[in-house]
């Protein structure tokens, strides 16, 4: 059963109260940012009960000073805030386990700190206008779906999954024990992104933060590291479009190996 | 010389009054996006001044009713305001004339009424980058270069020459009189963008606006009309997005016949 957000107590992105956060937190976890709470307020028994859930769905919560409530004065908060999602997120697991049905090979993007909104949706559109299986972001350091996702997505966060994932680490585990090659894209990759044979494995391409890129960790686990070439004295590719030149130059090679494969 | 706005009276995007107007035409015309005059001040002998100084210098000037004069009211406008530009505009003549010195071939991006100015920083940014030689704007119904343009080019607006053009449709002539082929980006293009060659002429690419897409008159003048594949039943791709796509699918092509060539 999922929980219709506009019949709860909200405000376009965010649910306010105890007992409407607890709703949400039963009916449909997979649809909540995260949970902000007073934090004068922990020894509360409903609070208790939400913090309880949220660790169980694995919802992000934060005990927080009353200046971060400040935008939501006029609502009756009670302390407590969910930010939400216009869309529900999808299960790692169950993701994978929808591949296996799949002919063909999977392809995703995982995103590794995008902070701005506008550019995590349109990464996202771009993933969907490219027929991509999902994109993948990490529940914390990353912008989460939020209307402005949405918007500047062009309604494509209804037409591509999007995972929602607590660690990126343990999940590009996941994606490589399920076959999954990974691709990470960084100024200092040895291999141009066209170096790269798109079309005979899974493969999840991992976009990093705006000015630090990929993270170090998740470097480490990458299989490919590939650049962008610069071909003026002038290197800072927007990553929106960055992704955008890897994902369509996976495109390319898929229509041209279908082309002569035929 | 030029004209430094930071000591004329100015707000950051706008120039005020009568003198600081006629002031910045007579200066620096090329860094003037348009200019707005109060309908019921035409008689006056300055503002005759001006509009005879824009008419010279292909400035573009309209005779608007007060409420467009709303949000510059805490200023001393004297129903008189210059939009300008960060950046100097290149005239196209002086461009293909700085062309000819040049060895290899000429790429050049066209805007065909992007109206958004994100999407126009951009695709200056990705064009900087990929080392194209110049980004067309024509003077009406596409954002002129202003601080959101700048900021979203993260500095390329500086890397880059940008040409303002009045009639694009002349442009388009100019450009097809100077040996560049016309490649406009276009849903119901019959090839797909990677099928061009890019590496052996002059070209310039046209990306239309976010809805539209080029214009019917600019397409009549295309000699090839290219579409970016979609592979969901979701078909939109941002236009920064799609600029990005067909121009490092050029710079991949440009890598890859050098390599051969070596």
């Amino acid at each position: 059963m999922m929980l219709n957000m506009k019949n709860t107590k909200n405000a376009g992105d965010f649910i306010f109260g105890r007992n409407s956060v607890t709703e949400a937190l039963k009916l449909c976890p997979q649809r909540i940012n995260k949970i902000i709470i007073l934090k004068s307020v922990t020894n509360d028994p409903k609070i208790n009960e939400i913090v309880t859930l949220a660790r169980q769905n694995r919802v992000v919560f934060q005990f927080v000073p009353k200046e971060r409530f400040a935008n939501f004065t006029e609502f009756s908060h009670q302390g407590i805030v969910a930010y939400t999602s216009p869309v529900s997120y999808l299960d790692i697991d169950d993701f994978l386990d929808s591949q296996k049905q799949k002919t063909g090979y999977s392809k995703i993007i995982i995103l590794d700190g995008v902070e701005d909104p506008h550019n995590v949706g349109a990464i996202i559109r771009t993933s969907a206008c490219a027929g991509y299986d999902a994109v993948i972001i990490p529940s914390r350091r990353n912008a989460q779906v939020n209307a402005t996702v949405e918007k500047t997505s062009a309604g494509a966060i209804n037409h591509i999954p999007i995972i929602k994932v607590n660690s990126l680490s343990s999940t590009i585990d996941k994606l490589k024990d399920n076959n999954y090659w990974i691709i990470a894209a960084d100024a200092n990759g040895k291999d141009n992104y066209f170096d790269i044979n798109y079309t005979d494995m899974n493969f999840a391409i991992v976009m990093g933060a705006e000015g630090d890129g990929v993270g170090k960790n998740t470097m480490k686990q990458a299989d490919f590291i590939v650049k962008i070439p610069m071909l003026r004295n002038f290197n800072s590719l927007n990553v929106s479009n960055a992704a955008c030149a890897i994902i369509y130059e996976s495109v390319r090679q898929m229509i041209e190996s279908e082309k002569h494969s035929v």
